[in-house]
């Protein structure tokens, strides 16, 4: 465990195992990623998949954060799960329920069509999987505007707070409602494009999404 | 408009507007604070509150970002509501429907017992109103232990990308579903910690919460 990864404050919150970084990678599909231009950090939010020990990124060949990750600069990638709001009976006593992996590492840029395609289809299947099977895959001339990372997790670590609120004793006695309020990313009913082809079904692993 | 803010690859995903930024600063409570460390970017989720061009953080008088951040470094803060997932007939023109604000700035530390509170409460408002003024209030003690900074927003950029998928013309002949499948962060049940006062009813602003 280098200096980075001391992040924690409340040692019983958090795991250096990558068993725990993993298993909140896997469970999400949006990172934040942060990076630094002339000293300036930028956090900027972005999809992503993880296969081993790699996380995959995509965007636009023009796009900034793009260009500066594929050089190979120390960046970080962070993803929350927001679980529920705690209430306790003190102010103070208020936290969140939530699943935290950081992670950091250095990003490369995959170069050959069949590696990019095949780190694309992580991405998609670590979205919304079954989805990549369907759509048209990429044409090459859509390969080439589309820069494509791998980034190796060099370390990381997960924080998890669960539970219910840890008020002081003395405050149990105090008549105010407490617990938690549970809450979760939750798809809806899919809405169908205007130029969908009539009577065209809605796939399966859309109406079974689970985030 | 600063060179730090020129983040848009998309000029109609975007808009300077601080009014764009603000909505999205106030449709949400969990930001992530981008700061740096010798050279190594951190990234990391902690609630917030806004109040006009100011966002309120609390954590740990001990933890390392609040350290950090007190010192007046250059930090981001990245807010980020997921709408939906945008499926194209091409994997190509697949999207996220989201709304995200980046904002830059400096944060310092609230030194007196009624400001830090007044902080503290624009935080807890943000996050579920109502739960601010039911809760006991910090202990002088507690407040010691909390360190509460006030982040001044010096420039910010919201991005928003809502709507259905955007094929190529010769694609919507193709017999694949395509939409948007809406995505939202939604409360369950909420659940009575297990010391709870038998009878003690949920609030209101717990019943009614949206985020």
């Amino acid at each position: 465990m280098s200096d980075r990864t001391k992040l924690r404050r409340l040692p019983d919150r958090g795991s250096q195992e990558m068993e725990a970084v993993n298993a909140i990678l896997d469970a999400y599909f949006l990172a934040h990623v942060g990076f630094v231009v002339e000293g300036q950090p930028f956090v900027i939010p972005t999809l992503y998949g993880r296969k081993n020990g790699k996380l995959y990124l995509h965007g636009s060949a023009a796009s900034r954060m793009m260009r500066h990750l594929e050089t190979g600069v120390p960046a970080c990638v962070t993803v929350t799960l927001v679980d529920g709001i705690v209430l306790a009976r003190s102010a103070f006593h208020h936290s969140m329920n939530y699943r935290s992996a950081v992670v950091f590492g250095i990003a490369k840029k995959i170069e050959g069509e069949a590696e990019k395609n095949e780190a694309l289809k992580i991405v998609s299947d670590n979205v919304i999987r079954g989805r990549w099977d369907e759509a048209r895959h990429p044409h090459p001339q859509e390969l080439k505007a589309t820069t494509v990372l791998e980034f190796t997790i060099e370390e990381g670590s997960a924080k998890v707070r669960p539970g219910g609120p840890h008020d002081d004793e003395e405050e149990y006695a105090v008549p105010s409602w407490a617990g938690v309020l549970p809450l979760a990313v939750k798809a809806v009913e899919p809405i169908g494009d205007e130029r969908l082809i009539p009577g065209t079904p809605v796939p399966e692993y859309v109406k079974k999404f689970k985030s």
